[in-house]
C-alpha cells in the first residue's frame, strides 16, 4: 500500500481522519466564537449546491419561501412545555441592546432589555405567533411556507458541520385544516429528503419513524432519514415532524372550518442542514480525501495543463481551453459540465494531489504527448486504484454526461452495499450486546452497524441502550411487519426498530 | 378621478402610502420582536430574484461565497475604534447559553458567558480575524468572497424593509496585495450595483462618493447608489467601502509580498439588502398599490377566468391553461415567462384588484367571449389609465417578452425623468434655504429634491444641514468638475454635492 493523501486514515482513527478531511478540502474550519465555523468556498459551494435542488423541490410541492425573525421573546418560548424544555438548556439568551465603554478600554453591556431573546434553535414558536394571524377561515389553509435560516443551539461538544453552535439549515412549517392532510404533508416532505439524498447526494438512506424518547420536542411524530457513515455509526440526516394541533394550541392559530364552527390548526415541520455535508463527507471520502457525488462537486472536472517551456505552455493551454469550452457546453442533470483549468505556477503531481483532496469527480491531464494524440489521461476520484486512462479529446466530450452519472451510481452502490452488508437482525440480547462489544464480537469488521431487533418503544430500554452506548435510530418504514419477542423485555411486538451507536 | 386602491394616497400621506402598499401587497409585516419583521412569500419572491441575479454578477466578476459566523467577540469588535463607534449604540448582546426557570413559572437568563457576543451588525471584524489566518504570502491575495447573511442593528424607529433591526443582505468582503487593486475592486462592485439596479430593478441612480461624515464606519472611502423616492427623499441603495489597511491592522492580515517583506493588506467591503425592496415599491408604485418591474415579479402574467357557469367553466378553464403554457415557454431575460391561473372562487373584480396591489405587471381576462375571438382582454400595470386592450392569442404569445421588456424600460424611463425633473443646481444658500423649505418655495411641485451645489467636504455644513434636515448625499462621480463657491462658506471648491432630504 502506498502512503495515503490523509493522515490518519479511516482505520487507524475515524474522528481525526474525518477533521482532516475536512481541513484538506478546505470545506470549514474553526473560529474564535465557541462552536461556531467559517464555512469556506469550497464547502460552501456544496451548499449552495444543495440548497438549489431542495428548493427546487420544495417549489414542485407547491411550498413557497418566507423569512421569520432571528430572535424569539422568552415568552413565546415558554409556550409549548415540551418545546422549551428540549432546548432551553442550550442558547444564546440576548439580554441587552447596546455596548458603553467599560471605564478600562473595553467594553460592557448596556440597555438591558425588558424581555430576553433567545437566538432561534428552530422556529415553531415565532412562525406559530405569525400564522395565529394569518389564519381565521379554513380559506386560509394549508399555508405551505419554508424558511431558509441560520439557527443557533449552545452545543458543548461540537464538531465541524456535525454539530455546530450556529447552523445553516431550512425549516419547513405548514399548517392545514384536517390531521390527514398534515401527516400527508410530514410524509410527502420525508419523501422529498429521502430522494434528494439517494438521486442528489448518492446517499442510500432508510426512511423510519423515531421512538417516543428521540421525538422532536413536542411533537406528535417525528420521521427521519437515517444514513450510515463508513464508521457504521448513524447519522440522522433530516426529519419532518407531524405536530398534531400542540403548536396551534400554544400559539392559537385557529380556524373557522366549513361547516362554521372553530377548530385548532394542524401543523408540520422539517428540516435538513449543513449537517448533511457531514454525511457526504463521510458516506463517500477514502484515505485520500474527499469524494464528492457529481451533483454537489463545485467542479466536475480539473484540467491540469502539463508543459516543460513556453512553447509548449501555449499549444497546451488553447488545447485546455478548447478542451473545457467543448466540456462546458456538455450537461449533467440540467446543469451545465462545471470545468476549471488549473494554471497555476505549480508542480503537475501538488495539483493533482490538491484535486484529490478537494473531491473532483475527473482530473485531466493535459501535455504536448496528449495533444499529438488528441487525448488526455483521465482519473476517476471513485476508483483512485484505477489510475490513469488515456481517453481521446471526442470520447471524454461525448461521454462526460454518462460518465458523471456513472460515477454517481458507483458511489449510491458502494454505499448502499456498506449499509447492507453492516446491517443485521439480531434476535436476542446476547447476540445484541456482543455486536455493540468490539472485544465480544467474532466479527469486529462489521459489528456495530445497524441492528434490527424486535423491541418495545418504551423507556425500559434506555438503561441497556445508555450502556452500549446505543440509540433507537428509527422504526423502518419499509419492513416486513412480523410479530416477535421484544430481545429486552420478553413482550411481543409487531415490528423491528433499528439500533446503532450514531452521530 | 376614481376611488384608488390605496388610501391614502401617495400627496395625501407619503408615509402611511408605503406602509399601506406594504401590506396590501402582502410583502412584509412588523412581528412581537422588535423592530424584526416577517417578509412575507411575495415579498421574499421578489428578494429570491435579485439575490439569484446578483450572485450572478459577483460571480461574474470572481466572486465565490462563504459563510462566517453570525456572533462577535466584543474583543473583536473592539479593534477598530471608528467601527466599534459607529455600530456599539445599537446592537444586540448574547450575555448567556441558557435559560433556567425563574420560580415564578417563567424563565430566565442562565449561564453567564465570560465574553459577551455581539449579533454580527456587520462582519468586517469577524472576517478579518479569519483572512489573517489565511493570508500569508501574496499568492493568497486577492480574497474576494462574498457572504449572504442576516444582520442586526437595534434601531430605535424601524420602517419595514427600509429600517428594520434585523434584516438580509449581503456583504463583499476583499483583501489584496496592492492599494490599486482594492480601490479598482471598490469601484467595480459599485458599477455593478449601479448596473443591477438600473438594469434589473429599473432603479435609475447617481453613483458618487460620500463625504466624510457619511462614511462607513472604519472606512477610508464610501461609495454609494442613491436613488430618489417619489416624495423626493434619497434613498442610499448600495454602498461600496475602500478600507484601506484600517482592518487589516486591525486584524493583523499581513502577507510576504513578492520582494519578501511584511505588509498589511488593502480591504474592501460592499453591500445591499433587503432595504432596496423599499427602494422598488417607493420608486415604482401609485395609488394603487405596488408596481414590480418584470425581473422581480413573481409572476409576470396572472390569467383571471371568467365564467358564469360548469360549462363556461370547463372551456375557459382549458382555453387559460393551454395560454399560460405556451406563455412558459416564452422568455425574458433568460428566465421562462412567469405565469399563474387565478382560479380561487372569488369574483373577477376582487381578483383583478387582488392583483394590481400586488403589481403583477400583466393581467389577462379570459371569458367565453375572448375564447370566441381566440383574444384576451390585457391589462398592463404600469399603464392604469390605458385600461384593458383586447389582444389576439398568438400577438400576446409572441409579444411578450417584448411587452415585458416595454414594461421595464417604461418604468425606468418614468423614474429617471422625474429624477430629473426634481434635480437642480443651486448656488446661493437662500435658494437652497427656499429649496428645502416648503412654505418659501415657489415652486412646491418640484421642491427638496436633489440639489447639486458646490460645497465644502467638512463639519462647518453641519449646522446648516441639521436644521433643514437635509443630508449630503453624495458628490456625484459622473459630474463636468467646475469650480465654484461653497454656498455655506464661499471657499472655493472644485466639485458639487448632491443635498437631499433623505431615508
Amino acid at each position: 500500500m502506498g502512503k495515503t493523501a490523509i493522515t490518519p486514515t479511516r482505520t487507524e482513527d475515524y474522528p481525526e481522519w474525518y477533521q482532516q478531511v475536512v481541513s484538506a478540502a478546505e470545506l470549514a474550519e474553526t473560529t474564535a466564537v465557541r462552536g461556531c465555523m467559517v464555512i469556506k468556498p469550497w464547502g460552501y459551494a456544496v451548499w449552495e449546491a444543495m440548497q438549489q435542488d431542495l428548493d427546487r423541490r420544495f417549489k414542485a410541492t407547491g411550498h413557497v419561501n418566507a423569512y421569520f425573525p432571528l430572535l424569539i421573546p422568552l415568552s413565546h418560548l415558554e409556550k409549548e412545555a415540551e418545546h422549551v424544555e428540549g432546548f432551553a438548556k442550550e442558547c444564546a439568551v440576548v439580554t441587552h441592546h447596546r455596548l458603553k465603554a467599560d471605564g478600562a478600554g473595553g467594553l460592557t453591556p448596556d440597555g438591558k432589555l425588558e424581555e430576553p431573546y433567545v437566538i432561534r434553535p428552530t422556529s415553531e414558536t415565532i412562525i406559530g405567533a405569525t400564522y395565529a394571524k394569518w389564519v381565521q377561515s379554513h380559506r386560509d389553509l394549508p399555508i405551505l411556507i419554508n424558511q431558509w435560516a441560520n439557527v443557533m443551539r449552545w452545543e458543548m461538544r461540537t464538531r465541524l458541520f456535525l454539530r455546530t453552535s450556529e447552523f445553516l439549515w431550512q425549516e419547513g412549517h405548514t399548517a392545514h385544516a384536517t390531521k390527514a392532510e398534515a401527516i400527508a404533508e410530514t410524509s410527502q416532505m420525508l419523501d422529498v429528503y429521502a430522494e434528494f439524498a439517494e438521486d442528489f447526494l448518492a446517499l442510500p438512506v432508510i426512511k423510519g419513524e423515531k421512538t417516543a424518547n428521540e421525538r422532536f420536542p413536542g411533537a406528535l411524530s417525528t420521521f427521519t432519514i437515517e444514513a450510515m457513515m463508513q464508521d457504521r455509526k448513524a447519522l440522522q440526516s433530516g426529519t419532518s415532524h407531524f405536530l398534531g394541533q400542540n403548536f396551534a394550541k400554544a400559539a392559537n392559530i385557529q380556524f373557522t372550518n366549513r361547516e362554521g364552527s372553530v377548530e385548532y390548526a394542524w401543523t408540520t415541520s422539517w428540516g435538513v442542514s449543513t449537517r448533511l455535508i457531514g454525511g457526504l463527507i463521510m458516506t463517500h471520502s477514502d484515505d485520500d480525501g474527499l469524494v464528492l457525488p457529481p451533483n454537489v462537486a463545485p467542479q466536475h472536472a480539473v484540467i491540469i495543463p502539463i508543459y516543460r517551456n513556453d512553447d509548449e505552455r501555449s499549444a497546451v493551454m488553447a488545447y485546455c481551453e478548447s478542451t473545457a469550452k467543448a466540456l462546458t457546453e456538455q450537461h449533467y442533470n440540467g446543469n451545465a459540465v462545471r470545468v476549471h483549468i488549473d494554471n497555476r505556477d505549480m508542480r503537475g503531481g501538488e495539483k493533482n494531489w490538491h484535486w484529490v483532496k478537494k473531491g473532483v469527480p475527473l482530473r485531466l491531464e493535459i501535455g504536448p504527448r496528449d495533444i499529438a494524440n488528441d487525448a488526455m489521461m483521465v482519473s476517476r476520484r471513485d476508483q483512485m486504484s484505477q489510475g490513469k486512462q488515456a481517453v481521446a479529446r471526442n470520447e471524454l466530450i461525448n461521454t462526460i454526461s454518462v460518465t458523471l452519472a456513472d460515477i454517481h451510481h458507483h458511489l449510491f452502490q458502494r454505499a448502499q452495499a456498506y449499509l447492507e452488508q453492516h446491517s443485521c437482525e439480531l434476535d436476542n440480547l446476547e447476540e445484541f450486546d456482543a455486536y455493540f462489544t468490539p472485544e465480544k464480537s467474532n466479527k469486529p469488521e462489521i459489528h456495530a452497524g445497524f441492528a434490527y431487533c424486535h423491541a418495545i418503544d418504551d423507556q425500559r430500554l434506555d438503561s441497556y441502550l445508555k450502556a452500549l452506548k446505543v440509540t433507537a435510530r428509527c422504526i423502518p418504514l419499509d419492513q416486513e411487519k412480523t410479530s416477535g419477542k421484544c430481545i429486552f423485555t420478553g413482550e411481543t411486538v409487531k415490528q423491528r426498530i433499528i439500533f446503532a451507536k450514531a452521530y
